[in-house]
């Protein structure tokens, strides 16, 4: 059975949880500002942030780009011990490079950091990037999935899927669910695959005065999800009946239970965006703190196997906000995107959605 | 008005939280095994280690210090960003200390670092420690919180008071509350100090088999403490009326409220123990993953001005254990040892404890 999910409700986080799963823009219908916090749809409120997904049409695989063809000042925190990541060493605070034109979500495992390719060929087409005496060099941070397991085939997404995303990249509502980079996420997996669920793409952002803090999140982690406000579980390893949840924490705590943390095949990928102005360092504790977005969603999380990677970036409109409030903000807003990305994915074979078992 | 704290129970975690704060052998014997996991004290169940505490008894500080005579391996990960900290670079993985002999933290922020002199002296009087050809050198990592504010007087734990912690440490239960480090731990302090509450130390611990994890902690975090089961806010930054909880995200949150992050006064620190066999680098990352433990019992933490620390330490008994269940389970402990802390404060003028607003 899986748990009863609606709750008492204020306006807020604390909806109908059901409501959570609505697309984007209806979401932030339903919740005018009233003068206080606004809940908004997710990374494409941010001004000058564009998100598009390529889901390839014959395996369940694919990749999501972030586009900030103004530039962005950016950092990143890696805190699982299994990543696959690319340009991420550049985002140090002692590094020189100030700005990013984008970031790249790929499936495909490591293979999908080719995607990178391909957004930076758009990017300089466009003349998008690090300015150098021989034109610019667009920098574009990637990290990946691992999906080689989901479907038939090995097909994996490349530069030229890295291009097609960027050509759908738009500024309106970012859509959810079992696209682009969580086209073939999974989560749940301590008892195999055979007991795992999807997993998928979320999106969820929280306003403040005129300050925003929103987040994207691939979700593909090992561990099970959890609604952060109330502890209760949404979805991940299946019992033996595969309609009930076994509860992953549970089965860590009992001597008799057989379970096994598989190398490689988890990891959940993040980026954080502000309108917000804060400098390099600042934007790497905002990704540190990011992480405590995953902790609370995702139980367990950040394993020896996971890859689990967060980026902040900033467009840097709104000066004056505090770095701790908005590191704070960031790891809610990450931990509803991972609830939202749960909420919206869709079933494969072998690998049902929370939808599916309701 | 404080949310009411029953709840539906189960064998296991899910308590009436008032047993929680029973103390560590009380709650170990209401809990036999029945064959599966067991919960029990604290970290002294870990055989080798030893847990004492020097109170000040003109000043609400002090200190705590965790021996562990027979060595053990040690990591350590830093995610606050004002750590007040010693010998923790020699344990990256890439440094060549293999064992450290004890943990020491304390009061009186940077200056309470002396404490580790006095434990260091404990050590070498028993010779304990890494050798060399002109004798032991103890090692002993310590970090700090900031409780110079609290009562009256300039006092701060010194190399004496490490000494007095060595000779008062025992493997018996942990004592928990307002003792030691905690004495002067306050929590919940975003809307200022007149708005406080008290924290403090506390102690919990998990069984699989034969593997154990406990963790102690020391809460001074500014975020509140909430249950990491249900989501339930315990503790942290009271309301106008001075009972009721004001929730610290739900302030974050509010475009008109004033509040402010201070540098400094903010930092929980811990020490994870395990009877597993692991290296320095595994140690290591269950450190990293035992910040979880932080994020899902404390909101916001890892701030700007946190110090929040957590020590990892071996002795080694257990051999075959796995790094993923050990660090998702070291992040359970460490969470229901927040929650421990703050069930079992005693409260300071000014300064209320939770069990003062039931």
């Amino acid at each position: 059975m899986i748990t009863a999910l609606s709750r008492e409700t204020e306006f807020g986080l604390h909806l109908h949880l059901p409501d959570r799963a609505r697309p984007a823009r209806a979401l932030s219908k339903t919740m005018p500002s009233q003068g206080a916090h606004i809940y908004f749809g997710g990374l494409t409120d941010i001004d000058g942030i564009l998100v598009g997904h390529w889901t390839d049409s014959e395996r369940p695989t694919g990749c999501t780009v972030v586009l900030i063809p103004g530039g962005a000042v950016a950092g990143v925190d890696v805190r699982g011990s299994a990543p696959g990541t690319r340009e991420t060493d550049l985002l140090s605070p002692t590094c020189t490079v100030e700005a990013i034109q984008g970031i790249v979500f790929s499936g495909g495992s490591a293979f999908g950091l080719d995607a990178a390719g391909g957004v930076m060929r758009y990017l300089e087409e466009r003349s998008c990037g690090h300015p150098t005496r021989s034109g610019v060099v667009p920098i574009v941070p990637a990290a990946v999935i691992y999906d080689l397991d989901i479907g038939e085939g090995k097909r994996r997404p490349d530069a030229e899927a890295g291009y097609q995303a960027c050509l759908a990249a738009r500024s309106s509502p970012v859509e959810e669910g079992s696209v682009g980079a969580g086209a073939g996420a999974t989560i749940g997996k301590l008892l195999g695959r055979q007991r795992a669920m999807k997993g998928g793409v979320g999106s969820f952002g929280i306003q403040v005065g005129a300050f925003r803090i929103a987040a994207l999140v691939v979700v593909n982690a090992l561990g099970d999800v959890v609604d952060p406000d109330t502890g209760i579980l949404l979805a991940g390893a299946r019992g033996p009946d595969g309609r009930s949840l076994a509860d992953s924490m549970k089965t860590l705590r009992d001597p008799d239970a057989s379970w096994s943390i598989r190398p490689l095949e988890n990891t959940t990928i993040a980026v954080v965006a502000t309108n917000a102005v804060f400098g390099k360092a600042a934007m790497t504790k905002i990704a540190q703190m990011s992480h405590d977005g995953l902790a609370r969603a995702i139980r367990p999380v950040h394993l020896p196997f996971d890859g689990d990677t967060i980026f902040a970036v900033s467009t840097g409109q709104v000066p004056g906000v505090d770095l701790g409030q908005a590191g704070a903000l960031a790891a809610e807003a990450v931990a509803h995107a991972v609830v939202r990305a749960v909420l919206t994915a869709k079933g494969l074979p072998g690998y049902p959605a929370r939808q599916d078992l309701l």
